[in-house]
Order: C-alpha cells, then structure tokens, then sequence
C-alpha cells in the first residue's frame, strides 16, 4: 500500500535493534485518515472471504481494525493482556512473547465472543517474529473459529515471522514490507 | 444518546461492587457502527471548540476515540499505561488509580505530540470515580495544552468524578448518565 510505505519512509525513524518507530501516526499518535484507508484496504483484499469477526491485540491494533471492521460490518474482538494466568475458564488464553518488550504475557478473549461457527480476520500493527498473531491464530484453534486470514500493516520480513504464519497454510496479507533496516536505512520489498 | 442508552439496557450487565460490564459491546468485543455513531455525536456536541487533538487512555478509550478522530479530522493520542516509572523525560507522566483493578498505574504521553498550541478533547468510555479522565487532564496541563472538554460515554453519577471534572471548569458531556445500579437495576438520568 504506496499510502502506507510513503508515511513510512516520511515519518518512520529506526533505532538500534531493528525497532522502527511509527509512533507519530500509527500506535501511539494515530492518523484516522491514514487508519480509515488501511481498512478499507484490509476491505477490499479480504471482502470475499466471508468474514464473521475482526480479531486483534491491544492496544496498537485496536484503531487499524476498528476501521476494517466498518467497512467489513462485523464485530471486533480484542485479545487483552495480561500478567497473571490466575484467568477464569470463560477465556481462551495464549502465551505471548515480546520482541521488543523482551517479555512473556498472557492474552485472553472471553469464550463468549469467539465460536466455531465465526470467520476471523486477524489484523495487527506490526508482524516480527510473529509471536503476537500466533497467539491470535493459537486463540481461533482454541475456539475452533476457521482463520480467513491475516493481514499486518507492517511486517519486517528478516524476523522470519511470516514464514511461521504461512507454514501454517495460513493467507497473510501485508500492507508494507521492510527486508531490510540497515544503517537505519529502510528498504521495502517491492523497492528492491 | 439513546442509542447508548438501549443498548446498555440490552446487553449490559451489572456485577457486585457497582461494575457495569459491556463488553459484549463496547470493551473487549466492539460494535463498530454504534461506536461510529458515537463518534458522531461527540462530533456533534464539540464541533464549534476548535479541537486540533483528541486524547484518550489505552486500550478501552482507542476504539471510541478512533472514530471520533475521524469526524473531527484531528489525530488521536492515547496514553500508554505502565507499572514502571523509569521513563524517560520525553513524556509527560501522570499517577491513575484504578477502580476496577484496585491498584495504581502510571499513563505517558510523549512530548513530542502534545504541545501548549493544542487544544484537546479528552474522550473515553468510562467515568466513574474520575482517575482516568483526571489523570489525562493533568497531562494537558503539563503540556500547557488547553482543554476543550471532556466526552464520556458512560458516566456513573453516584461515583462523583463528574463533580471532580466539573469542579475545575471543564465541560464534561456524558452520552449516557447512570444514577444508580441498585439490585442490578440501571437508572438513567433522564429516566427518573
């Protein structure tokens, strides 16, 4: 998405680590312009696929699918985070490691809004070592709901974590994607 | 905003300690197109306030700011929470009793996207005791940004952060107002 990478390259900053910082628009700062056609892109890739539900994480990936799901008029369900496994069993949990939080958490979405009978999209932020969507896709297995798809806004293709979602026979979808930060340069794949 | 209003008296549920829980709805699964009309209307009611910057707490307050965002065409800010004050002097800090949670946890907001020029509306789902909307009020403040108001979309009454809120001189409009939750019963405001 040239909207998408344009913003990116314009407003982007990379620090040590491989960490690109999109904060002045996408996950801390949000453009709702920006946000509203990434939906509508996430829209018009996914329309087909008989959707029944939006899944994401919070809290970054709460405004990207908020947009999809109006375009999509389905319900969005968000996975919450937490510390403690001391959880009721009215969840469905998953275990989560942070790439950039050097972490492990919980997340958990309440029995009673994910069924087998639903057909999710799961959107995020961000796609890296995939840590976050396999958490998401270990949930839908969980609840027996069928995975449509992923769709990422920007995944960094060198932390491997779109083979991992692929290698599961799953469609993932990204908007903008980076094969490379080096020397704080950002190089996208269809750039190359 | 009967709309709301309905669909609390719908799907909402109380538990013991005065919690009202919508998250069929509102916080964890999320209606889009009321949430939309939610923006709408907080739209409508702050339109003429010269709003440059719309403000809110993660992760319950992003999806309702989103689409309020949108209609005002002015990016979203939310504060991030963390348990950790080691944080660096890029960000305004401030202290957030929880309610619900019964701790307390620090919410920032990097300098960078708040600054004295701005005049902002503070959006959120929830008020009930008031940390939250007070806690983001101290931020504005920090940054010597003006405060055009603050939008609730339930306000609890009976737990007196409206009073808080008001007692400075801000303009606080709630979209639907519980008087009290007695036996599991909700009383609205204008129902009495």
């Amino acid at each position: 998405m040239q909207e998408l990478i344009d913003r990116i390259q314009k407003d982007g900053r990379v620090y040590p680590g491989n960490i690109l910082k999109v904060d002045s628009f996408l996950n801390h700062q949000i453009d709702p312009i920006l946000l509203d056609h990434i939906g509508e892109e996430f829209f018009r890739i996914f329309q087909h696929e008989g959707i029944t539900k939006i899944l994401t994480i919070e809290s970054s990936g709460i405004a990207i699918a908020c947009f999809a799901a109006k375009y999509f008029d389905v319900p969005l369900l968000f996975a919450k985070k937490t510390k403690s496994i001391n959880l009721s069993d009215d969840n469905y949990i998953a275990s989560v490691d942070s790439y950039t939080k050097k972490t492990t958490y919980q997340v958990f979405v309440s029995k009673d809004y994910l069924r087998k009978t639903d057909r999710v999209l799961i959107l995020d932020d961000f796609l890296a070592n995939g840590c976050a969507a396999l958490g998401l896709i270990d949930i839908c297995e969980q609840a027996f709901a069928q995975i449509a798809g992923v769709g990422i806004c920007i995944e960094k293709e060198f932390q491997h974590g779109g083979e991992k979602i692929r290698g599961k026979g799953i469609r993932l979808e990204s908007l903008a994607v980076i094969q490379d930060m080096k020397d704080g340069q950002i190089t996208f794949k269809n750039q190359l």
